[in-house]
């Protein structure tokens, strides 16, 4: 399969969904329902060239176990949704300090730090909001996958693991404590992307366990392979500059492992996770594809 | 009825649910889920002396329609805990930069920005955690609640009434801004407190429709006495300095309409509040009764 396509007609997909979320009308303050400073500052993040990987994640789970239609949308805009907001407050002064996201301005650049935290805010209120909007009659479903969305989010996942990814800069840490940030920061909400496409597609008990060892080892690999960039990638792919891990001697794989042991160890997550889905049939190509070009990517 | 005796009462039973969420244990790292420093921040803003009001109206609308039993609970500590996420983003220096709340150093203050910043985001998404995690059966209407408590604290409600608040700094600003500032920041929530007891406790159309007209009338009363205690409050009561309105040239109503009118609106939406329970038998006393304590407050 061509993944380069597939990958471009459901970015597509997800860009008209979110569009239609934050239509790019010319908001002007309170008629509208929301200030215009607030709802530029969102689309500023939202629509910065982003692969959308967990939307995707999710579509391509949700198709995989055979699920059909449109109902997966306000989940997949709702994960992007949320992985936008965090990376708003990461790039806050007060956490990572970033000027650079994807080649423009960070969002408290252009907007200021006061809009920069409530445009975050605003996104991950949105997400939960649109994730319960529909029902289509599997209320106890989403309840579900909105519940562990949320806790994938929450202190439990990605937020612990920010929090324990900024408390560790500049010290010694050991390994688990680097793959717990790894698994929190980033992991966890790239698995709870693959696991919200198997329950909503209808997927069994058996299938879900298969999916969630697949999600987990491309969650961390994903991981890796961002530190991994981070240290030897072009910054003009990257849209950001690089080696500011080092810089900020930020806990990662490279600087426990070296390079090349993370290549390594990358690759084989990431080899062992499509084994996982070997025992499924042509419906789960999209999924090993996706883990593929997660490794070899260059931003 | 005592009014006092009731508040206390219900305040100890938020309190006992928001213990059991965030249990004061020493909680030191990663084995235990999430860094122990993010989870010291969220317990010292959500057990900082809080009144515990939008809980509380959330249960006494609930019980008021004849709802029964401690499904209100994930929904009141939801509530309280988008409450105080708010607080302590509001309180950050890149917005109001307030050092105290509530007599005690704010969040950040404490904590530094960034485990503030993300203190905030961890609250906020353990609402949602919260109020999906038990369906009781009642799927279809905690998504409903889910959503409208989502909307009523994001880009068109409580987020948007800050955007406006901050960029009203310093301008001249007329009524109607003043007005949507209120609804949006403050009234939004305490009106969503309101009608998620009514429509949990099993309310009717017609029941919604005149607690929503109380819980309008009684969200912004709220704002505007706060704003009240802000000109002449005493600074030993409300636990944070007075007069940082007027410092800021924040858009309020004594600052447009004088304390004196200020004082007679917020009144006069109280009443009216209170006259649209009176179809109601005595299952609604303590809501009214919780109006008049709104007014009276000095703190």
């Amino acid at each position: 399969m061509d993944i380069k396509k597939y990958l471009e007609e459901k970015k597509k997909i997800v860009d008209a969904a979110l569009e239609g979320c934050f239509p790019n009308t010319d908001a002007t303050g309170c008629e509208t329902g929301y200030p215009s400073s607030l709802y530029q500052a969102m689309r500023h993040s939202l629509f910065s060239g982003g692969k959308r990987i967990r939307p995707i994640l999710s579509i391509a789970a949700f198709e995989a176990v055979g699920g059909k239609g449109d109902k997966i949308l306000p989940f997949a805009c709702g994960l992007e949704m949320i992985h936008t907001y965090s990376l708003i407050h990461d790039d806050l002064p007060a956490i990572d300090n970033d000027d650079y996201r994807r080649g423009k301005p960070a969002c408290h650049k252009v907007f200021g730090e006061a809009i920069g935290i409530l445009a975050g805010d605003g996104l991950l209120t949105k997400a939960f909001e649109l994730m319960t909007k529909h029902s289509f009659g599997d209320q106890e479903i989403i309840l579900n996958i909105v519940n562990e969305i949320a806790r994938a989010s929450g202190i439990s996942g990605m937020v612990g693991g920010q929090v324990a990814d900024i408390e560790s800069e500049g010290k010694e840490v050991d390994f688990p404590t680097v793959q717990y940030i790894h698994t929190h920061k980033t992991g966890a909400l790239i698995l709870a992307s693959v696991r919200t496409g198997v329950k909503l597609g209808g997927g069994d008990e058996e299938t879900l366990k298969a999916f969630t060892h697949f999600g987990e080892r491309i969650g961390l690999a994903f991981q890796i392979v961002d530190d991994i960039l981070n240290v030897e990638g072009k910054a003009e792919l990257l849209g950001k500059s690089t080696g500011s891990d080092l810089f900020k001697k930020k806990a990662t794989y490279p600087s426990l492992l070296g390079i090349e042991e993370s290549r390594r160890r990358a690759a084989e997550l990431m080899e062992s996770g499509i084994d996982l889905l070997n025992p499924f049939g042509p419906e789960v190509e999209p999924l090993k594809e996706i883990a593929r070009f997660v490794i070899r990517r260059e931003s």
